[in-house]
């Protein structure tokens, strides 16, 4: 496989972006196929970057290890939907975690791989303590990301106290919601990503603290 | 520095288990003071065992890694604090996170290591992203226990979501607690350990999800 060229239409701008993306999904596609196919112990960067077309010193521009690679669920939440955040309205707890919600699943369903590789990946996590480390420090550093968000919406400092409990509360959140969706065989059933299940998840929690429940 | 002996005056009962306990501690500490003196990265396993008087085979029966010695922070919550939160009055959400960040704090107070060490761990887990890694496996590990003490307690099912959620929620407060104890300096100026500051991290967030901020 080789990097695909992209649409002759495609207006100049934002090009190589996309192909900076497309590269990307490559990359984590090949490194799941081959973790299927070897087992991922004897997968190596030099194995993947074969595979795609590239060098390993090109791999590890995208990807500092092939753990990594194999987690390519989450990228920095795109700018358009951290201003819908922001913006939004209301500082209390429950808009807070409504909203963040809202976006944490539509930013999932536009970035996630394919749910089938997306689920080989959680398997192999259930088996390999550094894929299981990896995938807990790509949460960490959207949880920081989404800390900074909350300031922002609500008007307090950046490392302040509840924005960062905020953020902890919505990661732990997407985290059982992933956890709920690989679990439940949607992905087999019904070629379905984590978003959905991601947005119950978010009901279930703001159910579990609205007023009725906290008492 | 030899595993020391026993007190002479020790019942025969739990002698073992207190050995072990004080192996563990002191593997531990060898990790943090290698690490200070040559560098987490020079730091070998062989290096760790020597300096306690074992073989690197007896490390393994305690860390799987120099990483996990870094951070021996949290083992299994010990059954007679599980047993307190399990038997305590309430399965609202509110009186769930109250119990937990009290035994959770307590579990903190026994457990953890001496203030200085833990200090030296968090400033090295920020360099050494494996060690980051290590450091919140071990949180996910205790997330889990969590989880099934919660369904005890609320008298759900150990796999419901609620209790998943509310577990994730009470690691989210607990790692919050002891980043803000890291960057207090508390440790250096009052030789404190983090159980205060996560006792506290507790507060903050049940008045974040209090009857007033949820609106």
């Amino acid at each position: 496989m080789t990097v695909s060229d992209p649409q002759p239409s495609a207006p100049a701008e934002g090009l190589r972006a996309r192909r900076r993306r497309q590269t990307r999904a490559e990359l984590h596609a090949a490194t799941v196929r081959l973790a299927r196919e070897h087992g991922f112990a004897q997968v190596t960067v030099e194995m993947i970057s074969k595979e795609v077309g590239v060098s390993p010193r090109t791999f590890f521009n995208y990807f500092p290890s092939k753990e990594a690679a194999l987690f390519a669920l989450f990228g920095t939440v795109p700018p358009a939907l951290a201003d819908r955040f922001a913006e939004g309205e209301g500082s209390g707890t429950d808009a807070v975690l409504r909203d963040l919600g809202d976006i944490l699943a539509d930013h999932l369903q536009e970035a996630a791989p394919e749910p089938q590789e997306l689920e080989d990946s959680l398997r192999i996590a259930e088996g390999v303590p550094s894929v299981l480390a990896t995938f807990l420090a790509q949460c960490e550093a959207v949880e920081r990301d989404l800390a900074g968000l909350i300031a922002r919406r609500t008007g307090t400092p950046p490392d302040g106290e509840a924005a960062e409990l905020l953020a902890g509360v919505a990661m732990a959140t997407v985290r059982s919601g992933i956890k709920r969706w690989h679990q439940s065989g949607a992905h087999a059933d019904e070629g379905e990503g984590p978003a959905e299940r991601v947005r119950e998840s978010f009901d279930s929690l703001r159910t579990l603290l609205g007023p009725a429940a906290v008492q």
